[in-house]
């Protein structure tokens, strides 16, 4: 089964093993491990018998090497924020974390880039980027955890990247630690390099099916020294469109996040989040992050006083200090709020065709209205990037419906031919769907990448697809 | 060999069934074929038995399904402006053309995307995003001729990859025939999705190696409405890196184009290409594109006169107008007097640590001294991008010792940790030297790879690497 030609080893063996290679402090069982979170809504610790914390490449090359020899399947944990259950770890897995190597190797102001082992935190590398003028433009929630191999592993996205792409367009170069223990030197550090297959897109985005992140090369872009953010209120989905369309005449603009009224309405409950009047049909937040701050101001202000003039606008509030577009940017990170005033919900994050994503959500929510006798939901997202999140609520059992409610919201969205995920992933929890939106052909050949990487099937073996 | 279950057929009786299949004026061969050519320096046509010309994906699929039964190398052809031979057919492979599958299909405004056969040039592709206000960045010479469907199997970069980045990233979704006849949808139109492994990646910048580009869905962007270029010339490297990290503050540059003083020598031979006076050590072509004519105007003059205050720059001169921008570009697009005054040379396109590109220029001209009697180069490129060209002339025999001045150069680009093909990628002259470029595992992945997905090595056998 494992190819290998050494005896598998029993686990508490192979772990007895690993633990007098790695030293004292790499190896937690117990009450270590029961103590941690696998999921961020769950809060389910790992099953598995151990957890490793290596230390360096070669550590995790030693790790999987061995793993590979024994036939030992393991899970790989960055910063456990994702939302997809990519780090559940069943008893017969070992957690591999790459928490210790949080290094921040070198930045390189000039050719733009950072280069960092794969547990540092997004919010370390922005702060280590600022102290150079620079910027990396992947900004999400949970920042001060989420750590660079996570991002890497699951291609996020954020608020931001309408402008800057997701983590993909800002990774130049990885390390990789295949399967079997071999090292992957795939630190590039150049924006053209065609030396061959581009390897590393293969990692980003795979959800660590195919090899373990160890350090990347960032690109860094300069540091905005401007920042304007509108909160605006519109009475029709159309002009939501239409201000979209003229909004991405500004260069420097940097979000357009859109939110149903639904979701505002339960938002501007909290009366320092009620910034425009909550009786319109949509809400927008508009950002634009720039480099002059006179014209960059100009600029903005001239697109929503136009759109004013011409009756797109209903309310508009413009952020006139940084405080100000911190509240602005607290209405549409209103999660909490939703928790605690919906109870339980099932979050979805899809793309879908922009021009039809109002009439998406009309339908989602007529097909949950006919199957569930009492249906809340709210929608909101990053609608410039095609990507909608739909909150949904069904009662107290919630949660134990999950199924039926997915089986509901994406058989709509195949209908409208939209991303089963846009920006969180498939781990383990999308897997059964994701055969229904991809074609067999498709799947067949992500089975046959991971075949050709991983014969064995020992990294993150229940995350994406079953091999 | 083939894997397949039926026998293997001769070609000419291959030949006539696709020919049958095909209709009329779908198979060339004899004269029809002798007249093209391969690569745009030598013009060696293919030696290939018969040219197909599908009209569909499906026709392409059907070519790929009767060529894998048959074990039948097939080679594919774009526009054949690449100048890594990757084109080149040997007689014992067919050629597939996309040159008539050549359709827009749809240009759609507010998602900013276009929908395209890959037989379409970059420049039909330019004009019907222009009819809709918008704009698609990759931009070559070749434009009138290079295809989408060979820029995106060469992940082609051209000029402005420092604003809107590589091909790669201009690139939402593709439709793909694998070697095997299998036709692949990944038309995904979404800048967000994460729906399993992003497998177009996989493709883009694989030189044909893994399947057949048939459609893409590209990336459009508002198009500029104001457009700003001056050249400038500058005494010192050091200056030259100074004024590239003030011009990254401008968000709207979108070239920085180097060139040494060797290269500017002989351009300005041209008094139509004399704008600055020719006694610098470098040259640098600045633009910046935006969408505010006269706030973009203040920015880019600002920058300039601040460094000529600064003393950075010698000499400047500013287009002030459409005509006069055309003027300076010509002078970085001078490669016509370079054959005319240089003779034959070697071309090189590597990527290098942009703070030590000059130190690499002169180590390759130390290398070039030593190795050769009579030595003549020019150095220029996408500096912004670590990008930079080399043309080499030893004498009239310049093209018979390819070898020879290449190994000399790839020497000091393996000390410096330089990229070997930045943009023009390996194809089958480059191929040699893939193994010193790359690390043995990265390359045994890339073999991995292509065995998964063409385990007979039917298309593009020769490209890249010998499997």
């Amino acid at each position: 089964m494992t190819g290998s030609a050494t005896e598998p080893a029993e686990p508490s063996e192979l772990v007895e093993r690993l633990s007098q290679a790695l030293g004292s402090g790499a190896v937690l069982t117990g009450e270590d491990i029961e103590a941690r979170s696998c999921d961020p809504f769950t809060h389910l610790p790992p099953a598995s018998p151990a957890l490793l914390r290596p230390r360096s490449t070669d550590e995790v090359a030693a790790i999987l090497a061995q793993c590979h020899a024994a036939g030992q399947p393991v899970v790989i944990h960055g910063g456990r924020t994702g939302v997809a259950g990519g780090a559940i770890a069943s008893a017969s897995e070992l957690v591999v974390s790459l928490e210790r190597m949080n290094r921040i190797i070198e930045v390189d102001p000039i050719g733009g880039t950072m280069t960092v082992e794969a547990g540092v935190a997004i919010e370390a590398v922005q702060d280590a980027a600022a102290a150079h003028g620079l910027f990396y433009p992947i900004d999400l929630g949970s920042k001060g955890t989420a750590t660079v191999g996570g991002t890497i592993a699951t291609n996020a996205g954020g608020n931001r990247v309408i402008r800057w792409g997701m983590t993909r367009q800002n990774i130049l170069g990885l390390e990789v630690v295949l399967a079997d223990g071999t090292v992957l030197d795939l630190l590039n550090r150049f924006i053209k390099n065609n030396t061959g297959y581009d390897l590393k897109q293969l990692f980003i985005g795979s959800e660590g099916t195919l090899g373990v992140v160890c350090k990347a090369v960032l690109r860094l872009v300069p540091g905005p020294t401007s920042q304007n953010v509108a909160l605006v209120s519109l009475d029709s989905f159309a002009k939501v469109v239409e201000l979209l369309g003229r909004a991405r005449g500004l260069p420097q603009l940097s979000a357009f996040e859109v939110m149903w009224q639904d979701y505002y309405a339960i938002v501007s409950g909290d009366p320092a989040r009620r910034l425009v009047d909550p009786a319109a049909a949509f809400y927008v937040l508009v950002e634009a992050m720039g480099y002059d701050e006179e014209n960059d101001r100009d600029a903005f202000t001239g697109l929503l006083e136009q759109a004013f003039e011409d009756g797109l606008v209903v309310d508009a509030v413009i952020a006139s200090s940084g405080k100000q577009a911190e509240d602005i940017w607290r209405v549409r990170e209103g999660s909490e709020i939703l928790v605690r005033e919906m109870g339980p919900f099932i979050s979805f994050d899809i793309s879908v065709d922009i021009r039809r994503a109002d009439e998406f959500v009309v339908a989602v929510r007529a097909a949950l209205a006919d199957a569930f006798d009492a249906c809340r939901s709210v929608a909101f997202g990053h609608l410039g990037d095609s990507n909608i999140h739909i909150g949904v609520h069904v009662g107290p059992d919630t949660r134990e419906r999950t199924h039926e409610i997915e089986a509901c919201v994406y058989g709509v969205l195949r209908d409208f031919g939209g991303a089963l995920t846009a920006e969180h992933g498939i781990g383990t929890l999308k897997r059964d769907f994701l055969p229904e939106h991809v074609s067999p052909a498709a799947l067949a050949t992500m089975r046959q990448v991971r075949r050709a990487l991983d014969p064995d099937n020992l990294v993150n073996r229940h995350v994406m697809f079953e091999s």
